[in-house]
């Protein structure tokens, strides 16, 4: 069966500081005119900083879309064609003051695959020399550091639910079991 | 450290079919207004159904907005105020064909917390009666049946990286493990 969807035509609907949003019609599997909608993200990177302990940098802050205070690994945006290690080198300092080293790339997860162009590019490493925290004006955040464990009994009893997080940790997990003794 | 965002004021600039589009002023810790923009969307399910043999069905299909084929676990939309399970025990059906019987609610999942409303709700359930599979007029998926071990080893490999898909498949071993000898 044919699964590809042509874009026949696409118009901005609303044109913003982090996201677009467009408004396509599509041409589907049986030659018939749908319409998508899909927001425009220029996507970001996680990632799951451990210290010489085995504890992970974990942040917490409040997510206003969510309306609650959220736990999460480090994350940020990438700047216009910017490079995602890059993207994480810099936000790690900037969100935990340390440095990562040791780069392991952990592959891409799409949060939001229906309707959002975002992908997340998700590292692991290991923390380097401190060079202090420096966030964003309008950013408030606090630092906590979790080992594996306890990061999936939040996972499991769902004080975490946020997608990255739950995505690397699986992910750190298997990485650790294949290439850990 | 104040965490907590109060919203200001909000703007309606986009109102869509599935999603619509808010940009707010909100009041953050040290007192000053923030831009937040907020792609507000009814929620939805997914679910991960398990047949006889240990197998699960996943649904291929092609993700406009990510110009791709993905292979995810089934899942689909909440219509308004509707009861998680009952959105479940419908997708389920009209995208497999089977019943499911036996769920497990697994948690919620936030998959894109920095600026869209949006939670899934996760459930975990058995193959029930064969019913016959029907999608909406402009869907088109392919079925297949996969392990966990399987599930895992494409999740690893990046083969599959949807983001639900990733945080079930981890939840999933962890109900197994937890709850199964």
């Amino acid at each position: 069966m044919k699964l590809k969807e042509e874009q026949v035509s696409a118009e901005y609907v609303y044109n913003g500081k982090i996201i677009n949003v467009r408004r396509d019609k599509a041409k589907v599997y049986n030659g018939t005119l749908a319409d998508r909608e899909v927001v425009e993200h220029p996507g970001g990177v996680g990632i799951a900083l451990e210290d010489e302990e085995g504890r992970f940098f974990m942040v917490t802050q409040y997510r206003y879309a969510q309306e609650k205070i959220m736990m999460e690994y480090p994350a940020g945006k990438k700047e216009k064609g910017e490079d995602p290690l890059t993207t994480a080198k810099r936000e790690i300092v900037e969100e935990t003051g340390y440095e990562g080293r040791d780069f392991v790339y952990l592959g891409s997860m799409v949060p939001t695959p229906a309707y959002d162009t975002e992908v997340i590019e998700l590292f692991y490493a290991k923390t380097g020399e401190f060079k202090g925290q420096h966030l964003d004006d309008d950013e408030s955040i606090n630092l906590s550091r979790l080992t594996l464990d306890e990061i999936t009994d939040k996972i499991v009893s769902g004080e975490i639910n946020d997608a990255k997080t739950m995505g690397m940790t699986f992910l750190i997990k298997e990485y650790k079991a294949r290439n850990e003794k």
